[in-house]
């Protein structure tokens, strides 16, 4: 039987794309560009360097690095001596970090200069490389590993935790055989159909859940990969899809906005991408139909960290002539990938129709969705080989995924659940509002309310109380928050999604009294 | 762990594309359409009636069928008990069927009435279920298969004999993992990209190392399926190319040579492909290019049974715009599929470079290969892993396969080999020359020495010795055959390639005994 190994694709690139470019920046100055030959050599030569060095089977090794072209050789590097690539979130505090590498007993970590001082609460012993000179000199002094140890399909290959908004960040353990599953999915032809004939620039962070897959996916297709370095900021992402006629990239709204806007402005070239896909939560209609006007597709992707991460695509057999209704299908979470299955359950964990009105806990499974977290925590998530994915959906007849709202941003009121998201939906249709969150806070008559924390557009200045009164018009009495709060601006997760957790915490001492619903 | 199971393919088509049709036509009528959810449930009554008629996991039932619609759901049907779909060519004569399915050691056997005279020479207590009226009652009659049997993915969902050119027919297994894996490299963006934006036409027939492949492809992608029915003719293949508007069908070479030259007599519309996919020989530069001048992309693969089949394609991601360019990229046998591994070697078993020069016999490995015939049959097939394919063959710098010849058309000259192959494309650019065949005949002083059947272009009055003549002035003189035979026609193998095992057989007494050349 041949195992299915994720370190094969690297010798396929080689072998069969030998002149594809990896291509690296900083600050949008283009510092490396080499072929595919090189970089298998670079990979052969780094995991022989990490065997000296005494990385056995089983370990862990950490990264906390950008994009570069050093962290796309450590994915294929580590595993390739049977050893486990874990990616750290570099966005997390030196707090959260120390527990989640102690939590990983990692036995090394790869480093950026830059983000160093994040390493301070590890225990001392633990050793640190730095990703640049000293891990060049790695590569360069490495013997070519030779026979690498046997390895099985379920062994793991990268280790990713949660960004943890609901408690203590949980391991996620890839083994190869999923990995290698979710790769030929993200080829597929109805999937993102990354091919031979893209370049795929890396915006996603590689430590954000495997890039969506994508370094790999890139790597097997023998696609062109362009890495932005550091702190990548929206003028050096124009530049760089300008300069290396970027065909495919994939990140989130919040930065497709502001992507948007300085394309607009400077009029860059963006007509060589055939899909931008965004994922992380759903795009607004102006957003789509700006991206369209511009020539570039977009595309909408829902996953989870659990699940390698892409479960969804919004790719359209028969796209509609009529504008509204694609972007309606656009900013749905769109249609299942072959290989997977979903179900959505009610509290009693029945089935529910696909009706697109019967909203309950969406459950999924399949050959890359993980059966367990690292070291068997949080048990509770996995049911009958089922992920509880947490998040409140609707499936259309058409089989497209809407999702309602994460079972913990529910709001019980009266004995009704009121959907947040909903809420928030509404409230974003006011154009002085800019951006919006409502959580619940506990109410003694209802049990709980929703209250909103609203940042104005630029130049707007409706009060509260307005906005509030207006949303009445549009809305049924109930789903009206007790209260607006205007601030500055939302706070933020890791990963860059609104921190929830962080708002029910500020506000939890605002417990209302009396219904104004 | 979530088994691979090609039985799910069906259950998704219903779930995620119930609109989407499987049509049905005989001798050019359609005679049926219906959509995946009739599919599902079909499948799901044929499944429970084989059940009760007592088909137990790993028996094997066997089909004796045209590409129809019972066939296709007999595909998922019989694996769905945990049973293996024993496909029959229904080419081969009555003792050749006789001897596979006593090899097979089959439970049942569903044949087509036009086709039962080909199992007179079955045991008499096999049953023999007719695939109309009695097939229909079952599926009528048939209980909803309840819960299926636990099946793991080692277990063989189909099983299909080779054509048996280099003895007795040969069972290959096809476990479902390997199959699963196939079909999702069948809709790999650079592969045949099979989506749900497809309507596939089955000509390559079912019975035919599972039908390449595509009806499994399609039924996971969504694609809608159009069954030409019994002894299909190139009259009836265009006709539904232009009714159903057909995006996707694949023949083999000698097909498209008819279809083309009907198409251009009758004008049929045949802009709704997008890909013809020709396979089993390699196709003429005049083939390619009138069907581009029709607007049809031609795409080559190339396969064996053994390989599921697939395992090359010649999708181009950066096409020249210099046609004989892409032409002469075309006729290679095209670049090996992501999951695969390939190596060409020589005598001594050594890896010979990829130069485009060197030729030696291909082996292969990877997820669909099988790793053994049915029953552990011709162990020295199969080498640390690998398929030796008995194909002689270079690969290109850029990775692009060429065959030159089969191990056993190789004619030892003098202590040299001689390519049959290559002699035949010589004698096939004489205008005169419509078809030709090149055998090694027995030889006192050189051991071997080519002979060449030939038949003329319908006009061409060139006798033996004036096309020996011709052709002295273009190749090596010791590549000069012996000798050119003309024939009225050549001898077919039941999948439609020249009959050298006949032909060798055939001439075998004529020895000669100076080499002329």
């Amino acid at each position: 039987m041949t195992e299915l190994l994720v370190t094969e694709f690297v010798e396929r690139a080689r072998r069969h794309h030998p002149r594809r470019s990896v291509v690296g920046y900083e600050h949008g100055t283009e510092v490396l560009r080499y072929d595919y030959g090189t970089l298998a050599e670079r990979v052969a030569r780094l995991a022989g360097a990490l065997q000296r060095l005494g990385v056995r089977p089983g370990d862990r090794v950490a990264t906390l690095c950008w994009n570069h072209h050093r962290h796309l050789e450590l994915y294929s590097a580590v595993p390739m001596v049977g050893a486990v690539l874990h990616t750290l979130n570099l966005r997390l505090s030196a707090e959260e970090i120390a527990y989640i590498v102690g939590h990983a007993n990692d036995r090394m970590i790869v480093a950026d200069a830059d983000l160093v001082h994040l390493l301070d609460g590890v225990r001392p012993e633990l050793g640190v490389i730095d990703s640049g000179a000293a891990l060049e000199e790695l590569v360069a002094d490495g013997p070519e590993l030779g026979m690498p140890p046997l390895r099985s399909e379920h062994d793991l290959a990268i280790l990713c935790y949660t960004s943890g908004t609901t408690g203590r960040p949980k391991g996620v353990g890839y083994p190869h055989r999923g990995l290698y599953l979710h790769t030929f999915a993200a080829c597929l032809a109805d999937g993102h159909a990354i091919s031979a004939r893209d370049t795929v620039l890396h915006v996603v962070p590689m430590f954000h859940a495997n890039g969506w897959g994508v370094p790999f996916a890139a790597t097997m297709a023998g696609a062109a990969q362009v890495l932005p370095g550091p702190h990548p900021t929206v003028a050096e992402l124009a530049h760089i899809i300008e300069r290396e006629r970027v065909t495919y990239v994939g990140m989130a709204p919040t930065v497709a906005v502001d992507l948007l806007a300085h394309v607009c402005r400077e009029g860059s070239d963006v007509s060589s991408l055939r899909a931008l896909v965004l994922g992380g939560s759903t795009p607004s209609v102006d957003l789509i139909r700006s991206w369209e006007e511009l020539g570039v597709p977009v595309f909408q992707g829902w996953g989870m960290t659990e699940i390698s991460p892409m479960a969804t695509f919004t790719r359209d057999p028969f796209p509609p002539d009529d504008p509204a209704e694609r972007h309606r299908r656009t900013r749905t979470q769109g249609t299942l990938l072959p290989g997977l299955q979903w179900r959505i359950v009610d509290d009693e964990g029945r089935e529910l129709p696909w009706d697109g009105e019967s909203a309950g806990e969406l459950l999924v499974r399949g050959p890359w969705v993980v059966d367990a977290y690292y070291l068997g925590e949080a048990p509770d998530r996995f049911v009958d080989g089922w992920l509880r994915t947490g998040d409140v959906a609707t499936i259309g007849t058409d089989g497209r995924l809407r999702i309602v709202d994460r079972t913990k941003d529910l709001i019980k009121s009266g004995g009704e659940w009121l959907s947040s998201v909903a809420i928030e939906q509404a409230l974003l249709a006011d154009p002085d509002i800019a951006d919006v969150a409502v959580v619940g806070v506990a109410h003694e008559r209802w049990q709980e309310r929703p209250l909103a924390i609203a940042v104005l557009r630029e130049g707007a200045t409706a009060g509260a109380d307005e906005l509030r009164a207006r949303l009445a018009q549009r809305v049924p009495r109930w789903w009206l928050p007790e209260e607006i709060v205007l601030v500055a601006a939302l706070p933020r997760t890791s990963v860059g999604k609104t921190d929830k957790r962080r708002l029910r915490a500020q506000f939890a001492g605002t417990t209302t009294s009396t219904g104004k619903g």
